[in-house]
């Protein structure tokens, strides 16, 4: 066939970026295991009723149908656009077998059909964490995820910096009601556009669209100027003077999270109450999560998620759950495009073994079975060429070390420094830092250009 | 929305089978990164066209269509039906990137549109490792393939015993040859039904539909039950009296894959040279690997592959490869439905922090921390329950420890003997085996019924 060209919407990664890859998703595995979430994976399709349900994706599902479809009922499935539809369906197929409190991590691909444009993707990776309760679930679990997702994050050492941001659908909702706002979702849904309009002209579309009077307007817009990265966000919200009960229990469960996150932060890792954040969607009930990274804001949101006081429900029994979701791709793809971190080597191996002469084959795979046996991730050189060209076949590839299978006994090569010594194969072992390809942060591009 | 059901070919775990899973494709990548494979990932669809290249299982695969297609060019994707299809396509797309011979190892899920039926999955897992060579690719490799995925499932210690039977084309390609057969082709697709038809059916066949006389059907019949795990075939092929050029050697190739094998085969793990073995597929031109579970020969070849001198080519540059995929799903999803192998527990947490009021948390939390720091999974109770409640919830789960923020100290509670000690959280850990859930087999369960 002609050479391929790589399909819009659909990254894939060489040998060196994937290990990348693979390391954020270890790290983040390792991370959800030690506080408890189990792992799940889901099957790729759902029924197209489910995933319709959830209206405002639904013009970008891909539709599964058999080339030759004989009519036996595939017509009906698509590929999964998040991992929150399968999960709400998963636990209600399952709900039986489960115990609740469920705690789940979920890393896969998700798809949307999205058209095909710059900085869209079609196929991408999400790393979610949810907790998931039968009829309640306590509140210390927004807290629990949000610290969970902060630790996962905060051990990426080759990301830049990031800033959880935190607010409750309550405290806002509570606020516009305070206010006298007659239409408390509709000035939610116009807050959400902050980002994208200019102050003034949101200020009048709250007016002319959700009803708000001029000065009304205004305290909507000073509530979402509010921003701390400790709890005295509670003091000017109260300063403005509006009181309602859903806003005073909104600000407790905000300043209880962001409060339960001090132990976990620092200068990387920030978990900020923003009282801009609203989140478009629906069945948002309580706490609400976005996440920028340090010199990507323009990527939007890394990290999203929330509480919702009905995950899934089969009408005699709600699961309400509260999660976050990590876009693998949508942080990592960019990183490594632009060349902001990369790994040392394209293969696993730490070692290659020269080979002295075709014949000396069986040879080199025993002494090379010793170090794999040791943990030395090793290969055999491919054919018995000049040692020099062998060196250079290391080289290319970034792998440390050559072994020599010499007359006096085994010697390695640090391909590095030149250094060359004599070893005992049964015992010996690379440098723990060459064990495996290591991460590096590129410290000369400006990560961190907005971020002051 | 009601309770949902399971859809037919689209097997999905509960979190502790999930786990053993895991651990499977854990084992798998390790060993494979132990023999210098690298990982990749490559997109789920791949254009129509070139599903479709690979004839026979057209008429199973999944296309996908945008919803709300507007005709920009989303009709000629296909999910993928096997990972050598899009390997070959990555390695086309990317060969200037890539450094020769390349070993990767791919672990993901493929689909076929296959009509639902009992024991077929429309969805699952397979595990894949190829080397790939440009222009030309040593014999060796067929050799390091085998060894390496024999060391791999080897090291699924909770696996039934296996068998790899290899064979290679070239040497009864050269038999049929040797023997006069005008059509060798069509005898090896006649021979590869071996396993579905009686002896003298095949017998028949051969004359009928490959033009093959008696004494040459028996001849060839006579070579398929060759079968010995070392080289001692060579001397049965011989007594057989037929010679060709490509008999010998397909013959040497063969003998050397099974001597090279020799150091890692045990009672357990065996490769053997089985000359029934011929693979349905055109593309194989050498070296072909099958394998049967003990116990589980009806699930048919849980591991296959072989040598192809085009993996790829782009019309200038050909690329030979060697490969074989293991079947994750294929094999382990009647091992778990049988309850062969099970985990220890459903969730990772090896301790759980027992809560002495829910003002207690933050502290609690705090201990729980520091376990997790030195590498213990560990979950807070979620209310201040009783404590034989909270004992309850653990035992639910299979979780070992509960700890208690006693007056006089932490302490921690085996639950399985009911001994509980004193201890320091800031290094306590708990004993190795329980660090994570562990994987057992049913030993009750007559796993190696015919492997005697």
């Amino acid at each position: 066939m002609a050479k391929p060209t790589p399909l819009s919407g659909f990254p894939e990664f060489l040998p060196a970026e994937r290990f990348v890859e693979q390391e954020v998703v270890a790290t983040l595995a390792r991370t959800f295991e030690l506080h408890g979430f189990a792992n799940l994976e889901t099957r790729a399709v759902e029924p197209m009723d489910q995933l319709l349900a959830k209206g405002e994706t639904s013009k970008e599902v891909y539709v599964l149908k058999r080339l030759q479809d004989t009519g036996d009922g595939d017509a009906g499935m698509g590929l999964h656009f998040d991992l929150t539809v399968p999960f709400a369906r998963f636990v209600l197929e399952n709900s039986g077998k489960l115990d609740f409190p469920f705690r789940r991590y979920q890393i896969q691909k998700v798809w949307r059909g999205e058209r095909p444009q710059a900085g869209r993707f079609r196929e991408f990776t999400q790393a979610d964490i949810d907790v998931v309760g039968r009829d309640t679930l306590g509140f210390h679990h927004d807290v629990e995820v949000a610290r969970v997702m902060a630790e996962a994050l905060g051990r990426l050492e080759f990301l830049p910096g990031f800033r959880i941001q935190v607010n409750n659908r309550k405290l806002i909702q509570g606020f516009y009601l305070g206010l006298g706002a007659s239409d408390p979702m509709k000035v939610m849904q116009l807050v959400d556009k902050l980002d994208k309009l200019p102050a003034e002209k949101l200020a009048s579309l709250l007016q002319s669209d959700a009803g708000l009077s001029a000065d009304q307007a205004d305290q909507t817009l000073a509530l979402a100027q509010i921003c701390s990265g400790d709890t005295s966000f509670v003091e000017a919200v109260r300063a403005l003077g509006v009181t309602h009960d859903l806003l005073d229990e909104g600000l407790a469960e905000l300043a209880a999270v962001v409060d339960g996150c001090a132990s976990i932060t620092d200068d990387r890792v920030r978990v900020v109450a923003d009282l801009s954040i609203a989140r478009g969607l629906d069945y948002y009930t309580g706490t609400v999560f976005e996440t920028r990274l340090d010199g990507f804001e323009s990527l939007g949101s890394i990290c999203s998620g929330g509480r919702y006081d009905s995950l899934a429900s089969d009408g005699r029994t709600t699961y309400p759950g509260v999660g976050i979701s990590f876009g693998v791709s949508r942080a990592l793809v960019p990183l490594l495009q632009q060349g902001v971190v990369r790994a040392s080597r394209s293969v696993p191996s730490a070692v290659l073994v020269a080979l002295t002469s075709d014949d000396g084959r069986a040879e080199a795979e025993a002494v090379a079975q010793q170090l794999r046996t040791n943990g030395t991730p090793t290969e055999v050189a491919p054919k018995a060429d000049k040692f020099g060209k062998q060196i250079a076949y290391a080289d290319k590839r970034g792998i440390p070390y050559v072994l020599f299978l010499n007359e006096n006994g085994p010697e390695i090569k640090d391909i590095r420094s030149g250094e060359q010594v004599p070893i005992d194969p049964a015992t010996w072992v690379p440098a723990a830092a060459d064990l495996r390809p290591t991460i590096t942060q590129n410290d000369a591009l400006p990560i961190s250009k907005d971020q002051k």
